[in-house]
């Protein structure tokens, strides 16, 4: 045969999940958008419809909400139980990926009432059956300076019409991703991590004084490996969020850097990684 | 002729708008969402294209933006600046409508640095050449209840499978707008008022034992009218976000009330409004 | 007391609804999202939690499948069959309304197989125990028309600054629901009456040279109600797609009408009634 | 230092553009989402702000709106024209991705006039300065079989619930690319393989007895590998949209496969890739 099957795999996208932790006066809840995703013998399925290899979709979400009853922890944890279950429990399934999305929820009044508040922690568990990789990360952490970003001397060519700046809003809405060096928890445990490598992306984002958004995306890696010694990589996607000036010369009026337009599409998007010299090897692609 | 034109409007939607006060050494930001709306004596350009009595919706835009370089200040009154002035000053118009959409920026590190929060502020204002209506709001403010929450004693007939509960999980995503009886700010100013209606609604949500949605509704609007003398209505748009308990029944666990699948569609809607017996009449239907 | 109930109103949203026909050898499907609102007594339950009156959302869901069972057919007559059923056999319910959206499949290869269409087929059915009202629509039916469309004469005041135009591109994503003049069909029926004002619309957008999109709008209605005896009132929404020229001189190019930036926000909007003079009164509002 | 840069790349994402040709009395229209990414020599930026290698990402959207005043012709060239521009002007670029969207429009009466139907077709080309590969495809194409599909002998474990079926609803919203073996167009170019890739995968989804969704993948991939010579690499992304059989037994009826629940989360998502044994490498990963 000149045809053949190349890479594949399958899994279960968007299993929501509220989990309730009753046990103290106060509850604690812990709400996620948990994806699966399974890569293995899998020839079988494709090019006969034998499914004998075959976990369910429907199985794995099952999975998912049983291993919640025992309780869900820090979401990095959770994924590793859940990644090394399927590989070590199925013959046929050789790779596990779980995907988890954390939301925020902040307590309101009394013990059993809460907001939801913006931004969502992420956590993507790789595991091979012997190596495991965990990502944690962050996304929609929506950001604005309302000054110290410049943008010149950027290379002109004959479809250049873009002024040169040295005062602009930059605004961008951070997806980043932080790669842990080991899959165990360090000293102070995935939690701790976590709000240590965010507080140090905002402290970059606002520290910086910017000469390009990719120079603020650099200064966000580098601190946050810097004060996490846990940490081996930051990759970050940073969509610029055009804020235009508008004219209001045609008004009879002048507009020091006061009134914008917030523009939706096109958007620069700037991406990039920012890895410590000799990091032991990523995980498997996907 | 027997075909006729009926009730119409236009304007423009979705006017973005960021304004940065750099008047003081932290800086603040307004970022809005305006949309105009305008109703008049517009039937010749419906009927035969003659456009002399239409301001066109760029016009709308622009306006908006020159009046922004004004400052914004709180946006009831950004709101009303906007609608008495389409009116005011074009004859063909009789009346405007301006609904302001604010997003929430919390301060980051540093006296010019941001991060977008959750929750949105809103104001409608209505001005017909004489009276003006003031409307404040709130949407996407998203609640939840992990007790306190009962649903029995309900109506049963052929279709009805549902079991009665003495514990739920309640969740919704508030819209509220409350309704002021006078278009001038009160003693407390628009800000005071708006942080003080949501409080309230928060403070019910919270602290209501709820037999029903329904109920958790009025508690909020009434809470909000007896603690915000300045408003006369407010209206209340619920929708029931379903948390279904789990069963693990198939894998031999129990499940006392914590893995929860949240739901996306359908969901039921519950809305109501609640008043001051004898306030003034509402704006008019658009 | 001084703070009272006002309107309310509550049922479920978005049913999600597939019903296959497999009489035939050549299947049939009807995808559909259905929302049920019911009006009446509820007073109790929002002031007490009293739900002796209240019909669960849930078991309206249920309803809506058990329905289904015998068949759907014009989604018009399904509205009727369910509204008519709420009201009758409760009580409590005073008034009903059921708004349905029916998405568009074609048939592809085979007697079993489909393909999703663009375009929404909708309608809203109300019944308040007495009379009833049918209003069927479309959404989601995006246009453009590369010429014939002009905008010129209109009004110039201090914030205009939009040039006239002689020729521009008109595109919108028309929303128009129109109101037949019984809760009967005609002796066409439904379907082919949705059909025609579909037709009609289309030919109405594309034939009229229009000098503003009011005009485009009123033809729309004009014909639809001219060609449909059946129907009374046509209801339009129409986003104004903005479609700026790109301004190609710093490249040494013209831009005689070819290159375009079609933008997202902010957006006109249209919106306007056109009807049958002496018609019969709309349904109430809700 | 032991903290370097890693992987980056920049671009504009979401260009919109629309081009009119108007040489003919029928016009015709090209609706196109351009998003441009570039890599090379951008550690600069990075490091010091220095932008004297980038090419600004406003510069790139201009080029995109200038080289359509020549003409869009097939996504694919136009791809290929604007990804070798980028590299062979720029000396700091050493590679380019432009991916496209194209929106389909069915003509409507007139020869003006359009409508916007279903399915997005869609062209990634990649060019290193030497070699170019161009990858088509489509997104959005939603499909349903009513029948022909089984689902049995999977695993069963401990957690599995899951009925075995013998059939059941089908559906899914492919997301396929297919790469050609050359940049150049075959005999038949861009446009008529583009439609004979997308008739074959219609023709495989429908004309597959499935007895799993894997299995459908790999004769859609296969099917247009078999017809399509130009073509050496498919891969499709499918979740599998769960029509689940509503219980209607509580109101004492039956539901031989007639009324289903189209869920929306979580759903199963089977991913994988088809190719012609020894075909050249694929582009590099970005």
């Amino acid at each position: 045969v000149d045809i053949v099957l190349g890479a594949n795999k399958y899994g279960k996208a968007e299993i929501r999940l509220l989990r309730v932790d009753r046990d103290a006066p106060a509850h604690h809840i812990t709400d996620l958008n948990v994806s699966t995703t399974l890569v293995g013998d899998l020839a079988a399925t494709h090019l006969t419809g034998d499914n004998s290899g075959v976990l369910p979709t429907d199985t794995q979400k099952n999975t998912v909400y049983a291993f919640a009853r025992d309780g869900v922890g820090e979401i990095e944890d959770f994924g590793l139980r859940l990644a090394r279950y399927f590989v070590d429990s199925q013959p046929t399934i050789h790779r596990a990926r779980v995907r988890i999305e954390q939301y925020r929820w902040d307590r309101a009044d009394g013990p059993h009432s809460f907001v939801r508040g913006a931004g969502t922690r992420t956590a993507t568990v790789t595991y091979d059956g012997d190596a495991a990789w965990v990502v944690s990360g962050i996304s929609d952490l929506t950001v604005l300076n309302t000054t110290g970003s410049e943008f010149h001397g950027f290379v002109r060519d004959a479809y250049t019409t873009l002024a040169e700046t040295k005062d602009r809003v930059l605004a961008t809405a951070v997806t980043a991703r932080w790669r842990h060096g080991s899959a165990s928890p360090g000293e102070r445990g995935w939690a701790a991590s976590h709000a240590d490598a965010v507080r140090h992306l905002l402290a970059a984002f606002a520290g910086t004084h910017s000469l390009s958004l990719q120079q603020t995306l650099y200064a966000m890696g580098q601190r946050v490996l810097q004060h996490c010694p846990e940490l081996v990589e930051v990759r970050l996607s940073l969509p610029n969020r055009h804020h235009f000036l508008v004219d209001l010369s045609p008004f009879g009026r002048d507009n020091p850097g006061e009134v914008f337009f917030p523009a939706d599409r096109p958007y620069g998007l700037i991406e990039g990684t920012v890895l410590r010299a000799g990091a032991a090897d990523a995980e498997p692609a996907w």
